[in-house]
């Protein structure tokens, strides 16, 4: 198995409440209150460990309330090489209404001071050493410019380990531009960084076809409901989710990730690392939290997972090592 | 000074969000976020120590996230005497928007099991030695029962030690059976207990006698910006607050409440036991949290505080001992 490093710059703590139905300007009664740690890269790393990776989490983690991350990743087995910064992680609420509806109110994160920057770089230099990959994942932090993200990536770039980076905004524009080796936006995100609406799969496919040519070799783009577009070096290929209930998308994303990054460092064929990662993903949706690779029933979402692949593609999705 | 006693069964921590307006089924930004410990035993010992009594603080805490009281209770110099039960403590989240408006979403605690009561009897027998005053305050976590909290305020008056009682629903109908010295419902509490609404100030008084004619000496009801009610077995007594710019009301009853009992430890004549808190409690909800007794301008809200007493009254707010 390999070894992964993970850096979330702007951990939150995500706090799920369910009410019958949310009256504004009233006390409302909650049910089933859950406070957890959350992140991408933390995420991320927590499907990696539960595929036999060892993985280490760094970033930025404010030391007042520190704990609930500290029990998380003695209880997942992960390697805690955060630095600790002054204050509190943000919390980010998540409103969960009967009918289906979600609320989310999203902080913007501690203030780091201007000087953050040259220790993440001492941290990620010390940690780079015989990892596999690198996983840089999240918003930014109030104080930490996205110029500084780039330049993790640039770092890890240099050292010669695959970066895939997953974030949005000035975070994503800035990142392409240091050319990490894969991306995982979603349609959103994808539009955003396009700079206009992309309303079907074929304009999803050409802004995806812009970053690859920019200089990042893998291009992989959930479209929720619909999917997964990749565009890896050998060629396109698209997923179709199998049916699920879902319960929760929040995960879904991360989850996707360390599995493509999972079926790619055991050098799968692609369409088989893109079934896998498809059909983890869906099972990451159907309850809160991660995916579960022991899943009992993971072997008929991935026979019901269907993979079709464009013209001109060979069978791997290979990393560069 | 005196040494107080107050005990918290279901406390929270109090999640408090700023966002402009509230979308609901969106993403919402959010700024100013700050999680607090609450609870009605715990805010009203915090203002209990700043007015110099030595306070010790019990109940039922989760110790899955207990740090944060932990590290409240250090600051603020509270005896820190709370049983640990396993799992979390609630999260109330408060969410504040720009045009004033207050939505809460409010969990029912964490569940206890039937065992609790025992150990909740054999550390209040042996905090109570000593006491000048005992304050119960707040909601009963699921699975301990109303009769288990009117236990405790008949072992406490056994005991000869004054039981201020602050609670709501079915646990102030049982508490009131058990014979308290003191309650401080507010309106809507009382007309719960009352069992129709108290459409005016004479029905509030009425329903307020009735509590005093079962055997509850002191009877104080907060009435928000409309003042305080106070029946002393001396007589009525009716305070106005001072106008002030109210900017969160969540620990007004808290700090009066702590600001009564201190008046009367005093022995100042009632009508200024009155003012005193009813000062204090309009200095509190000019900002977030409990009210501050040093506040420079509070000899000010003092004089602005008006104090009107019935027929028949004598100068004292008397405490048995």
């Amino acid at each position: 198995m390999a070894h992964i490093l993970t850096v979330t710059l702007n951990p939150a703590l995500d706090l799920s409440v369910e009410t019958p139905r949310l009256a504004l300007g009233e006390v409302n009664r909650t049910a089933n209150t859950r406070l957890e740690p959350a992140g991408k890269g933390i995420n991320v790393a927590r499907v990696l460990a539960r595929l036999g990776h060892t993985v280490t989490v760094t970033g930025l983690l404010g030391e007042a309330n520190a704990a609930p991350f500290e029990r998380l990743f003695e209880a997942e087995g992960l390697r805690d090489r955060f630095l600790r910064i002054p204050g509190q992680n943000r919390i980010n609420v998540k409103i969960a209404e009967s009918d289906g509806r979600l609320t989310d109110l999203n902080g913007t994160g501690t203030p780091v001071p201007d000087t953050a920057l040259e220790p993440l770089q001492r941290r990620l230099a010390s940690e780079l050493a015989g990892c596999d990959a690198v996983v840089i994942g999240g918003s930014l932090p109030p104080g930490l410019p996205a110029s500084g993200l780039a330049r993790l990536v640039q770092q890890a770039g240099d050292a010669g380990i695959p970066v895939w980076l997953d974030t949005s905004g000035d975070a994503l524009t800035a990142g392409v531009a240091a050319r990490p080796f894969a991306l995982k936006p979603n349609a959103e995100e994808l539009s955003e960084w396009a700079g206009h609406q992309l309303p079907d799969l074929a304009s999803v496919r050409s802004a995806a076809r812009r970053l690859q040519a920019g200089g990042v070799a893998q291009v992989i783009v959930s479209l929720g409901a619909d999917g997964v577009l990749w565009l890896a070096p050998s060629g396109t290929f698209q997923a179709q989710v199998p049916p699920v209930r879902a319960v929760s998308t929040v995960c879904a994303g991360d989850t996707l990730l360390a599995a493509m990054l999972h079926g790619m460092l055991k050098q799968w064929p692609a369409p088989e690392v893109l079934r896998f990662a498809t059909a983890l993903s869906a099972e990451c949706v159907r309850h809160v939290g991660v995916g579960h690779p022991d899943a009992a029933d993971l072997p008929t979402l991935l026979q019901l997972t269907r993979v079709q692949r464009g013209p001109g593609h060979n069978n791997t999705g290979e990393m560069p090592r």
